[in-house]
Formats: structure tokens, C-alpha cells, sequence
């Protein structure tokens, strides 16, 4: 429970962000993941597919089921998905009839894509939310200090003056467009069945995927379980939010070295040098940049994704996109907090 | 000259692409270049920031200038940009007075920056063309092969039997997705002086930058000189379509090895055995995916551009950009060399 | 507690491993931590920097320590290190006049990059004797199969036959390097207090530094803190380690897609196609050898550790390293599940 | 010719460096591979596996032949590499009978990876004397302003002073570990023929092989065509190099934006900014160290070689590793440059 400073004991504390985290809880994804089971049923009742007592009865545990967790670990081992188990688990839950009826022509990649989409989408509401709430510090700090001159830097060295307002517009600029970009993400269902084609659903396909979609509160879309460039753009935009936030704190820390530009507040502490106000957010702004900068080409491998559906390619993404969605709520906790801390910016001339 | 395999002399024929690489070549970008300090001079003739005949005489000038490009060399060297020592040969080209009007305003990045959206406009162009041969290419297939049987394969694995048809879907669709973003791609401008301010310009900047714009024939926008993001994007784009290239590679490759379900034309010969017949263009297309995704790290890298210029985040931009765009063009080139080659796909039952 | 796949709940289960991860556990962490502090003590009081007494009773305390973990964590956040708050707890707990003694002359990074070296030294033995396992699985698979015949494949196409040894000759080669590079590497004490140069002690620091690193069982060496030449080494050798596994994985991958060469128990079962017999653990070696290669990445870019202590070139590695540890760890224990799994290899002629 | 800066017309005098470059030219490496195929002639001669008057035929040939390079620009289109064209060539240009012996029982990898080895050899045996320069520099900067006093630098902010020689030798420590690394570096032979097993040489295969060895002035070694663990050690050492030396590079800029504890001699000049020095060496230092920690990750994606051949893998290689030498002797180079331009460091207190 410590390998991943996002949600280690202690480094969470800086490193970590306790909302966004819980969307990436095993718990959560179960959640998910039931309740797309009960969504299916629904949908294939509707269109005839499924009994629609089986499909209630199927909602209706997949509301409360508690799966056993030891056994889904070790099922995981053997079949590299947790599906196999979680749906036999359920089935047996659910009992009866019914239960024969669970998971009718979805498979493993169904679920947990489409489970990773309903978190995503969820994750992507507040992460605008952030966003605006980072222009926002940005747009009170060009309030209070906007018109005080800023030296110009360029290649390191001092160029000339220029108003805090222009370094602040810089900052602010790149995050409005990721902001715009999130609110127009689309967030698609995955379902396709054994290889894509849906082929127990027949000619009712089509129908019980627009169900399956509206019911789950996503996007209709053919499946998309071999191409994954939605998930790399995703991806990318994550990596281009941490990365433009990462400029501010490379900058800030630039400027906290000099001094003179600028005064903060909540610097921290040194076990050595008790004197010492060390810009450690703006420091870690930085490293979360870098770490998501890192991880994108993980995702871009990912998409040389062979056949109908590769274990290979699908596992890697699972060690690496949560992480960068962890990497990109930290970054903007971080920046709301280090804005917050700006206690003057420029030189009032 | 043979540092890159995109245009060394002999692996060039497998990794190269001539028609995209004359739009990376020095004399290209010079031109490029050249083409900024011309159209900026008639933009600021238009609003009276300089003379007339100063811009005319420099627009004349940049249209045949030659640089010395020894000169260029060593100067960038020291610079660590080119544009010093060319703004220094023009001016010295166009003479007189006329000749302390060249460049005026303007920073090296402007420049430098500019050539690029110039060339990369031209290059996602053609990509677009390239990217509906592709599809187009794909689609007679599917008319030649769709309704063939294919064996559905997930994990490695035969799955369940599906049709050519359900194949060709997935690698198509990506691809109409990319050439969509591409079409809607804008490349602009970038114009922003010494910081990013146009300090020199005063109230006529924002006209002077419109007209400069409409010059050039690209987006207006206020400088981005620091916020790469942009470039990022772009970068992404390469990315994926090289991805989803590679997926098509990796697929091809895979039914070649068991060879049943593919028949090919053209593969590569071996100088141990020549009897075999290597599905070389495929195992190209992998390679290129995985490249462009090591090189998208580097570029995410840089977003990280610390205060108004990074000179460090900005070089690192030329050592991967260029090659990332190369191995795109390439990808493209031989999927359609590839899909062309296809004799035939899957069984015909 | 579920960002990282490698100590998630489920999926643990395919991409974890118990024995390693407990060496990066908050618990084995802050043992480690709190060994360095009662070594230092103990090695200054060998010096006469510190009262005797007050190194017995320091290093008592340090033995039974358990800190208040949600103000590590709150700590943390602020400082951007654990250490200032667990040594201020620390001297609470020993205090009186010892209390004052504890951490004398060090610096966070003392602390935390040699309790790093502690754990690594540790977990590097138990790898030597996880590839030595792996090394005589294929041994014995050697004596078992190495006279079958196997088709030797280049470029993924069937090329001239060849023995089954020939191939585990390929597999094993690398192996065995790396087992002899492990069993060499060295692990250095981090020592050098406030910038690196053990100020605080005086003519002592040379003694100091050698009688501490005796005492934790480690290399002495001067300090390191802004040379991590030697952790992008260490990382380069876990990258090589699950490289060379992914290649026998993807080997074993593609030996199982034709199927006649290979007979593999174990596969994994699918929720779709209960039929299936799915090489889950030899995709799992591809994956973990693409997620380490990836990570490496990020290691080097924190070469560029400015200064005396860089807080965003160091936190990247604390968000890296662990987890390619984890990856070869998982790697290394995939490796020898399937070669066990391996109940025939060639075709016996 | 102006993909890569490392050759670009203009780019190349910041970023080139044309004593190496020269290692990587087509005519370097065809000079190489024709030397492999006299070598191969000569052994197998000795060995009684040709005739003796073919291999003097061949080696005589192989001294002066100039293969028509169009022909194997497309070749390499079609075969994935350029020697079944180049052997094919150099038979006809042998002619007769002993033109049927040239190759004889070689593979291209077998030629590709030689030729590599052999100027991989002489570049780290000149890397090897540019670190000593790096250092002797260093040592230089020591004996001038080592007692001069430098504030430590942590996190960005001023910790306690210290001495320019502490600082220095932060720097130059792992230049020297690198420099032991690389003299004892090995070179190895690539010989196995089709598949790697030798199979036409028969019993005079390891007799042949370390005759070709010798010639060569290369380590005999078994076969490691499908074995990438040395490439990528290498490829390593290569980025440990400008990683360290970019860790210089940014220490160097940070100093030179405060000012007041360098002097440096022959800073760039700006376009917009004539009064400006700028540290453009320094940061072209850090911009090739992220360099080669991105292209690292590529070549270790490439331990994922499959089979006996990977035209996937081994690709990748080629378009990697060369920008990797590349980029470290110009790092080696503008290191070498930035530190004999260091007028003052430190403070004469």
C-alpha cells in the first residue's frame, strides 16, 4: 500500500489528493464495474434480450453485492482480468435463472473500460472545476499585482522589464484551452463482446448499446477495445495540464531563488537548516510535470495494440493512466495552493 | 549527413520520405524564415512603423537572399540561434537605411517559430491527403476482402470467428478521427518581440501582428513563446497516427507469421535466405510507432519552459519535433506501400 | 491504497509481489530511517561528537519508535519531507539533553537515500536469487527439451530450424549477466549533512561517515546527493533485468499463438470464451518490461539534479524507482511461474 | 540532410560535432561492413572453410569497393537492410568463383552489428580522452577558485556556504566513474548466421568466429543478435555521460542568472537584445542530457526482441542510437567549451 507515492502514507501528504484517489479505489472500480453488469441487464431486458425479472434482480444485487476481494486477487493471477471471477462471484449472487442471464455477450474489456470511462468522466467534471478555480487565483493575483513590473527573463538571463500581467497571461492562456478541451472530452461505453462484434446480441446490437450507453449516463460509440487513442489523448491532455503547470512552478521557483520578485507564504522546513523557506510546491510542480511527461510515452506504446484485444498493450495502460490522472490532481491541488500562498508578485514600481 | 536514419543515404530508403523531408531542410526553413522578415516588413509599412520603400526594398531582398551558411553555422554556435547572424547578413544585403528597418520588433523566436507553422501547415496538408489514401486504401480492401472470414484474436489467442470487414473497422476508424483534428488544426502565428510584449510596436501591435498573420497565411493569436502546449498537441497528433499505424503493422506482421489469413506482395529478402519473404513494411510501421512514442515524452518534457524563453526546452524542440513529423511521414508512406500489397486477406468460406 | 497495480487489492494479484513490496512500506521505510539515526549516534559517540549515553539511549528509542503517522503525513506536505517532523517526533520521544543529540550534523536526504540503499541492498539479494531461480528453470527445460527441434523465426517469419537450446541459450545468456552485475553492485551510505560537506562535524566527518556505514552494513563513500549517476545505474540494470524477461515472454506469446511448438499449463480462463487458454503471464512479462523501459526515462531526466539538492529532480525518482523495483520484482516471479508452466518446448523429431 | 540538428547545415554548429559524425556516415559504415567481409573471408580461409585465393580476392576487393549507393537506398526499401544488395554488389564486383564465396555463412545482422561494434570502439576510445579533458578542466577550475567561497545551494534557495571545490567535485566524480566504465567497456563480435547457430560453418564455427574476432580487434562472444542488453548498458553509460554533464549545465545557468559568482567568457547575443550574455553552452548541456534520457527509453522498448530477429526491434536501434553518441560528444564537446569559458567562480572571500 506504499509503492505509489500518490497514495504512500506520508508522501500523499504531498504528493497525494484524497478526492481524486477515491475514484481509483478497488472499491470504486468495483462499484463501476456493477454497475455496469446491472446496466446491461437493464438494457437487454428492454430490448428483449434478457427476462426483465432476471434483469431486476440483477440490478438489485449488483447494488449491494460485496465481492470476495481474496478471491478476485488470485483469479486476477491466473486470468489476468478480474472479470472472469467478479462475474461468476455475481452470478452465483444473484443465483437462480437469473444469475445465468449476468454478463450476457460482454466481456472482461467491456467492463473495466467501460468502468475506467464512468471514473474518468467523474474525475474530468472536478479537474475543470480545478482548473477554474486555478485562473481564477491566477486572475486575483493579476488584480493585485498585475501592473507591478516583472523583469523579463529569457535563456536565464535578465531581457527587460516587462508587467507581471504579461507573465501572468502566459500562465493563464494554456490552462483556459485545457479547460475548454475537458469540457468537450467525450467519454465513450466500450462494448463489443468476445472480439467487437457483439455477435450474441445479433440484430439487437445496436439497440442495447444505445440502451447499455444512456443508461450508464455515457457516450454511444462502436467499440473501441483495440484502438486506443481515445485513452492516449486523454492521456496527452492530462500530460499538457500538469506540463503548463509545471512552468509556473518552475518559474516561481526561479523566482523564489532571486527573491526579490517575489514573497511567499507556507514555504517548507529543512531538518538541517531550520532558517530555510524552500518553495517545495512549486518543486513539486515540477517533478509532476516531468513524472507525467514520462508516463505519456507508456500510454503511446500502448498503442500498437494487436489483434482483437492485447493483454500486453491493455496492462500497461492500467500501470500507467491512473497514475498520470493521480500526477495531474496533485499538480493542480498543488498550483490552487502555491497561488494561494503568493504573497506579492513584481516590483511595485 | 547520415546522423538520421530519415535521410541518410541508403536507410533512407526505408525510413525516409522525400516529400515531407524538403520541408525540413535548412533551405527551407531560410526560406521560411526569409518569408517572415519580408511579410513582417509589409505589415509594418501597412501601419507606418516603418517606410514604404524600406519594406519593399526588404521584401525584394528576402526574395532571392542567400545566405552564407558558414557564417550562419558558427554564428549559431555561439548564439545558439540562427537568427542573429541572418538578421545581421540581410540587413547587411538590403543596405542603407532600409536595411535598419529588417527585423524590426521582432526576437529570434518569432522567427524561428513562425518557419515552423509555416512548414507544418504545408506538412499536415499533405498528411491529410496521405491519411484518405490510406482510408481509401483500406476501403477496397474491405470491398475485395470484407466479407471474408477472419480469426477473431484476442491475448494471442483465437477467439471466435469474425469477417475481414471487423478488422478493417478498427483500423480505419482512428484514422478518419485523426484526419478530422488535422483538417481543424491551426497553426499560428507566433510574434511576441524581446518577452512576448511588442514592446517596440506600441499601440500598433495588435494591428501589426494581424497583418503580419494574413501575410503569412496563418492564425492570429497572441504569442505563445513559453507555452508550448501547442507544439505538444501537434506532437500528439503525430503520435497517434503513427500508433494507429503501427497497430495496423503489428497486425499484418502477426498474420504473416502464422500466414494462412494474409497474402502479400512485396516482402524483403534476406541475405542468408533467400527464400523467405519478410513482411518488412509491417515491422517498419511498429518501429515508427514506437519511436514517435519515445520522442512525445521529450516534447511533453519541454512544456516545462521556464520564464519568457527556455533555451533548453526550446532546443530540445528541434531535436525531436523534426524526426517526429519524418517518422509520421513514413508511417503513412508505408502503410499505403503496405496495404497496397495485400493480395489478399482472411478466407474466403 | 489502489493507484499502484502493484499493491492493488485485485490486481496484486497478477502484478504484485509480497515479498518485495514489504520492502516499501511505509513500516520498512521509517525502520529503515530510524536505523540510520540510532547508527549515527552510535558512530559520533565512537567519535566523541555526541555523549555516549546519549547514543545508547537514542538508538533504544529508535529501536521501538513508532511515529505519529498522520503528522509525518501533514508534515510532509509543508516540508516536501518526512524527516524535519520524524526527527522533532524522535527527540520528543528521547528527550531531555539525548533529544538534542538526535540527527546531529545530517540532513534529510542523509536519511532518506540510505534508508533507500538499506532496502535496496536487501531486495538486490533477493533478486540474485530470483534470476538464479529463473536460470535453472530454463536449465532444466534445457535438459528436458533442448535436442527438439524449434523453428528459428526472423523478422516473424519462419527461417531455418534450429534446437530448442539454441533458443534458451538466447533466453539464459543475459541472465546470467545480470546476475553477476547484481551480485557486484555496491551500496553506498548517503552522508554529508546540510550541502555535502558534514560542516557540523568537523575533522570528525571522515571517521564519522566510516564508522556509520560499517554500522548499517553499507559501502562508505562521500556523500552522492546531487550524483544519481549511481540510481539511474541500479535502474538501468532493473530495466535490462525485466527487458530480457519481456523478450522470453514475447518469445513464449508468439510461440503460443502457432501453438504446435509450445505446451503451456496454467493459461488464463476469459469471461467470454470459457475455451480459451490465454499466455497471461507471458503478456505480463512484455508489459512489465514496456513499463520499466518507459520509467527509465524519467530516472535519467533526474540526472539534472541542480545544486546541492534538487526537491524536483529527487521527488521524481521517489515517484519512479519503487515502482520499477516492483515491476522487476513482478517480472522476475512471472518468469519463473511460466517456465514452470512449460510443459513441452519444440517438436521432439 | 537536415533531419537531425546533429548534422543540419547551421543547427550542427551548436549541436554537431564532425569529429564523431564522421564514425556515423554512410561511408564509415560501409567501410565497416566491407572490413567485416574481408575479415570473414580471411578467417574462413585460415579455417580451410573457403579458398585461400578467394579470401585474398575478397579482402582485396573489399579495400577499395565503392557499392552504388542508389541501388542500395532502394534495396533497403524493399529488404529492411542494406546487405542482401550490398553482398550482392560486392559478388559481382569480386566476380568468378570467389565471388560466390563472399558472406558465406553470415547474415546481415551478423554485418550491421560488427560494423556498429568496430565504430562504437573507436568512439568510446575518443569519449574516453574528451571526459579526461572534462575532468583536466575541472581540475584546472579547482586549482584556480577552489577555495573560493560558493553559497550551497538546496531546493533552490542559498542553504550555507561552502567552497567552489566542494561543487567541483560534485561535478567531476562521476565523470571519473564513467570514464573507468567505459575503458573497460567490451566491443563484441555479432557472428551466427542465419539464425544465429553458425550452422553452415559446422565444426569451424567457433574456430572461424574468433578468427573474424581478431581481425577485427573486437571481444569473441557468442552470438547477441536477439540479445539487446549490451546495446542498451551502452546506450546507458551514454546518458549517464550528458546527464552529468547536464546537471553542469543547469548548475552553470542557475549561476549565471544570479551573476554574482560566475564570470563567464563568450555568451550568445540575442537578436532583439544586443546587451545580453547569454549561457547558451549551459543550457545546451541540460537540453542534451533530456535528450538522451528520452531516446534511452527507446532502446529499452528494443530488449523486446523476438525471436532470432526482430526487424521491429532492431529498427528502432537504428533510428536511437546514433542520436544518442551523438548528442553525448557534443555534449562532451560544449562541456569541454563551457568550462575553459569560466572566468571567475565563486567568491574571493
Amino acid at each position: 500500500m506504499s509503492i505509489s507515492a500518490f497514495d504512500h502514507p506520508f508522501l500523499s501528504g504531498l504528493l497525494g489528493d484524497e478526492e481524486i484517489s477515491a475514484y481509483f479505489s478497488a472499491e470504486a472500480d468495483i462499484r463501476a464495474m456493477l454497475a455496469f453488469e446491472a446496466a446491461l441487464a437493464k438494457a437487454e431486458a428492454r430490448h428483449g434480450v434478457i427476462p426483465q425479472e432476471a434483469a431486476e434482480r440483477i440490478a438489485a444485487v449488483c447494488g449491494k453485492f460485496q465481492p470476495d476481494i481474496a478471491s478476485l486477487k488470485s483469479a486476477t493471477a491466473t486470468d489476468g482480468v478480474v472479470i472472469p471471477d467478479l462475474v461468476k462471484q455475481l452470478r452465483k449472487a444473484v443465483g437462480g435463472e437469473a444469475g445465468q442471464h449476468v454478463h450476457f455477450g460482454a466481456t472482461s474489456q467491456d467492463v473495466i473500460d467501460t468502468s475506467l470511462m464512468i471514473r474518468l468522466k467523474a474525475v474530468s467534471f472536478l479537474f475543470t472545476g480545478r482548473l477554474f478555480a486555478v485562473t481564477s487565483g491566477l486572475e486575483k493575483l493579476d488584480k493585485q499585482f498585475g501592473k507591478n513590473q516583472l523583469m523579463g527573463r529569457t535563456r536565464m538571463q535578465a531581457a527587460i522589464p516587462m508587467t507581471v500581467s504579461d507573465r501572468l497571461r502566459a500562465w493563464r492562456t494554456p490552462l483556459d484551452k485545457y479547460r475548454d478541451r475537458l469540457t468537450q472530452e467525450s467519454f465513450p461505453l466500450q462494448f463489443g463482446g468476445a472480439v467487437g462484434t457483439l455477435e450474441k446480441l445479433g440484430s439487437n446490437a445496436a439497440a442495447v448499446r444505445a440502451s447499455l450507453a444512456q443508461e450508464l449516463d455515457l457516450t454511444d460509440a462502436p467499440q473501441w477495445q483495440s484502438q486506443r487513442g481515445g485513452i492516449a489523448e486523454f492521456a496527452g491532455l492530462l500530460s499538457l495540464m500538469s506540463g503548463s503547470l509545471g512552468k509556473i512552478g518552475q518559474d516561481i521557483a526561479l523566482l523564489a531563488q532571486t527573491g526579490e520578485e517575489i514573497e511567499l507564504a507556507g514555504g517548507g522546513g529543512s531538518s538541517a537548516m531550520p532558517h530555510k523557506q524552500n518553495p517545495v510546491t512549486a518543486e513539486t510542480l515540477v517533478t509532476l510535470a516531468r513524472f507525467n511527461a514520462v508516463q505519456l510515452s507508456g500510454i503511446h506504446q500502448s498503442l500498437v495494440h494487436e489483434q482483437e484485444r492485447s493483454g500486453a498493450a491493455w496492462t500497461l495502460e492500467w500501470l500507467l493512466l491512473p497514475q498520470m490522472v493521480m500526477a495531474t490532481a496533485a499538480s493542480l491541488r498543488s498550483a490552487l495552493e502555491l497561488i494561494g500562498n503568493v504573497r506579492r508578485l513584481g516590483i511595485n514600481s
